[in-house]
């Protein structure tokens, strides 16, 4: 969606590059992207990003634009601007699905490559993965509170940006969202749309009822009608009103919604008055600043809210705005080209070493018991969840549509231990070393330490 | 940069524009765009995302492949396609240059249109605002905190997506920041552009000598060599050693880079071994999870640290990452065509009448005194801050490049009470109703409560 992707990269990715391409050109090296520790209030995180990765990847390309722009830097040289003149991504990359529930520690995208191209890719990996996963890992909170209610992302104005707005329309789809509002996310995704009406639409006309019912006569049986700009009651009298002549038209009145107010009394005297004027097929919305928390508290006290829209808060992971994912070497070749594990071994910094690969471990019902995260060669126990979806620069991974991707996400929670569910407090789930990780991280921890 | 801006809407402007196409298509209305109250720590927020809304204004067009999704929705007629195939902005917009210092209730940005246009960008105008002036108003907050010393944007690989990585980079440099580690922000924008290197790098060579010769080899005297990989005395006894292997060559070490650890202690004792060493010209940057009171303390403590990266926490303002923008109608023509003020009366969520102007007061020493929220045609003593940028759809106000708006938001940070400008704690800039304005609203009030 950006023109110019080549330069979204830190500029040190770029020097460090000239010096790999002047000393270590035919060095290469494993880079795990993992996050490292859970943001608050989660309990497992939902992968998202790995589409857009793979676009990047196959388009990645330096322009004629970019280069001049890179050459007017003077920092340069011309034998490295023609190296990135017919620079293309010539590595591998293993990856989660998208919707593939992960936990800390575990490496969601490997990338095995000469160092310099690895490098060059790591701004767009993790701002990708970052802003998606955490906005599938913050919805699909928001789709467990509302068990099984409908919720819609309407967040297209606290969104950062144009280009999160889509992705957050996507990531909250891909982990059970019904819909959003925004558009272009409609026509890039093929999501469903959902809307109502404004407060200024109704005020815009004489009185609430005319309102109401111009906007009943174009869009009939599709009509949601905002009930909240004056009088909450006037404004369910007049949109059971409206709902009583669109019967008469032969039409129905697809709901109400509610913005405002103690959303839990609302909606119970809204539907008695529904329900009394004959529209019990009515739904009811309601909306505004909601997140899981008051969802929850909502759908715990058995309110007849049929559908949350939900903004702000899901749309920019209010709570956790930021997922602490890194980008860190594991492996990288010796002068003779054979691989030799590193790891850092800085407080709170530590790093594990090797091509490594994460085992999912289910037990009978199929839930979830644990993961083993083990070296590539070693022999372990459960499904991998790390495939290859990059060989040798090329794609070669089917990318499964949105909606598989959001069966899977389905899938993958229904599977999660229950504690790991909860709204409030937090579960956790074991993740734990293969004998071989293990014993590679203790053997190179005694040899850093005798190092320093 | 986003391809089909015109589809970035909620689904609801499109719904309500058809029924005003049919119903209301010479109706015209004014909506102030403005923030309901400060995110916790403000005392003020900077206006960005002006240029932004100037350059969508005059780009708006609903495409072939736009009209055709939206046919494809099956709810708009062909009249109304056709309509927005023609669709051209003729409004009037006024706003606050970017730069201005402005408050809670005050609207920064003011449309007056036919108001199925005014309904039709309000999506856009409200996403592009948040995010920029949140960054902007996050970002000079940092550069307070940093007093003088220099600050640099590192946040791309934790910014909301590549949209917000760029208007990140520009915000924070529109407030003060001296630079970007995002090489499209710097080609986007032409912010200058700071990087060093990574972890990975040291540890792609055999030692950290030699990490730190094969890059400044390449960079010279533009060198910051990153020391704490492994140990941290030990990486600036390395930095040492190159940089007076620099020094034979006539180069000069610009920096060290330290990112991790007790940030103060880590300094000065870094200083004294460069002082002690002869390099009393390598300057010291820190980074690693910075923001503005982490900043303040280690200013405070007079830690010789000459440069900041910052990064997650002003790229994604995580401690507010939601700015509470609303755009609300003001104003709309009744059936004669003349302009009716109108507001909203509901708890919290009331509005103010009227197509209004804001007047700033300064004291004698040019310090801002407050602020006066007028109807436009009122007298009132005190510069206008709405000025106007678009006139019958076309854009007739000079953009000021970034460096003049740079220019203006030191300026008026400089002018802001001391009081407003503390990192710990929140100061309480006066804004006062004009008469008119406060009669018109009592008016409008005592009519809205009978009526209900």
């Amino acid at each position: 969606m950006i023109p110019n992707q080549s330069l979204l990269v830190d500029l040190y990715e770029l020097t460090m590059a000239q010096v790999y391409f002047l000393r270590k050109r035919r060095t290469r090296a494993t880079f795990d992207l993992f996050a490292r520790q859970l943001p608050v209030n989660r309990s497992f995180l939902i992968a998202a990003g790995l589409s857009d990765i793979l676009g990047y990847i196959k388009a990645l390309r330096f322009t004629p634009d970019a280069l001049r722009y890179l050459k007017g830097l003077h920092i340069f040289s011309d034998e490295f601007l023609r190296y990135l003149a017919r620079f293309r991504f010539s590595g591998d990359i293993w990856a989660m699905p998208e919707g593939t529930v992960f936990f800390p520690g575990e490496p969601v995208v490997r990338v095995t490559a000469p160092i310099m191209e690895a490098q060059m890719i790591e701004g767009f990996l993790l701002n990708t993965i970052n802003l998606q996963t955490m906005i599938a890992s913050k919805a699909a909170r928001v789709v467990q509170a509302a068990a099984g209610r409908q919720v819609f992302d309407f967040s297209l104005r606290r969104t950062h940006g144009a280009d999160a707005s889509v992705k957050v329309a996507r990531s909250s789809y891909l982990a059970g969202f019904n819909g959003t509002s925004n558009v272009l996310a409609g026509r890039l995704y093929g999501i469903g749309l959902s809307g109502t009406m404004a407060h200024s639409f109704v005020m815009a006309f004489g009185s609430e009822i005319e309102a109401f019912r111009a906007y009943a006569r174009v869009f009939g049986s599709r009509t949601i009608l905002l009930v909240d700009t004056f009088d909450l009651w006037e404004g369910v009298r007049n949109a059971i009103r409206t709902g009583r002549e669109m019967e008469r038209k032969g039409a129905r009145l697809f709901g109400i919604r509610i913005d405002s107010g103690d959303l839990i009394s609302a909606a119970r005297r809204a539907r008695r008055m529904l329900d009394k004027a004959g529209l019990r097929y009515v739904r009811i919305i309601a909306s505004g600043n909601l997140d899981e928390r008051s969802i929850s508290r909502i759908v715990g006290e058995g309110a007849p809210i049929d559908g949350f829209g939900v903004g702000t808060h899901m749309g920019t992971s209010s709570d956790a705005p930021v997922l602490d994912v890194i980008y860190k070497m594991s492996e990288v070749t010796d002068s003779r080209g054979r691989f030799v594990p590193v790891m850092k071994l800085s407080k709170a910094k530590v790093t594990l070493p090797g091509r490594k690969q994460v085992y999912r471990v289910c037990g009978a019902s199929g839930t979830y018991v644990k993961d083993i995260l083990a070296l590539e060669e070693e022999k372990v126990h459960g499904a991998a969840l790390l495939v290859p979806v990059v060989q040798n620069g090329a794609v070669m991974y089917n990318i499964p549509g949105l909606e598989s991707c959001r069966r899977l996400a389905a899938d993958e929670v229904a599977r999660l231990p229950r504690d790991l569910k909860r709204i409030s407090g937090v579960g956790r789930y074991p993740l734990v070393m293969s004998a071989g990780l293990r014993d590679l991280s203790a053997r190179l921890a005694r040899k850093l330490r005798a190092r320093q």
